[in-house]
């Protein structure tokens, strides 16, 4: 499976548990996994626990290093503000992500998080990526829930 | 003490630990205190180890809740745009901040989460807490380490 894939099947995954189904990978330069984690706030009751704040960490602890600078994390829905500026601390080399995130993304849209010119590491980004699957998975969740 | 008063405890004992001095409280609407603590971005090699998210993680815990909507969150610098991020995530309802950070704040700087239309949620904002205390123990910190 591609990354994006690897990112469908934990949105999947996480959307069958009950959680917003955002789902995210963080690969090496090799293109190895070092982690995938799914959206966890409802499981852990903690807001913080969006799949890329989890991935990251994982990916991190498994290495025992706190940068990740040769690494891409892809994920299947534009970061929000906390995700996007975590991913600068953690030295992400490269972000891919799929759905735009108009509503709270904060890479593309609101506090565009990589524009401020004190943003000390900028990822390289792409966004678009899988994106009506990612966007479908998301919208039926949404669609799901008001029925 | 007053919640800058532990928070300032906390930054002193994260410095002592080798950490950059930051530390931070989470009280509730009756002034308790649920979570307090110091960063430990070294300690867990961990760079979204700040002591905001700790501080809130640990309180929504204490809680068995994701939200802190009657909490204030305590801090001896002004959160950078993660933590300021995960403060709206957590909706919390005050944030007293102590020194103003020009270099890496998402506050008053730099990205500005709050000042965002999207932001969904907008603590209460102060700063410059005991502002003097705070930065010097963060401007010690780093003379100490450029020695």
């Amino acid at each position: 499976m591609t990354p994006i894939e690897i990112a469908l099947a934990e949105a999947r995954a996480a959307g069958a548990r009950g959680e917003v189904p955002v789902g995210a990978v963080v690969t090496d330069a090799e293109g190895r996994v070092l982690a995938r984690a799914g959206n966890a706030v409802e499981a852990r009751q903690d807001p913080t626990a969006h799949a890329e704040m989890l991935a990251m960490r994982e990916a991190a602890a498994a290495r025992g290093e706190k940068r990740l600078a040769d690494c891409t994390l892809t994920v299947t829905l534009e970061p929000c503000p906390m995700c996007a500026q975590a991913a600068s601390l953690f030295r992400i080399r490269r972000i891919a992500f799929g759905a735009y995130d108009p509503k709270s993304g904060g890479v593309e849209h609101g506090a565009r998080i990589f524009a401020a010119t004190s943003c000390h590491h900028v990822p390289e980004v792409t966004g678009g990526h899988r994106e009506s699957d990612c966007a479908a998975l998301l919208r039926d969740f949404f669609a799901a829930l008001r029925d």
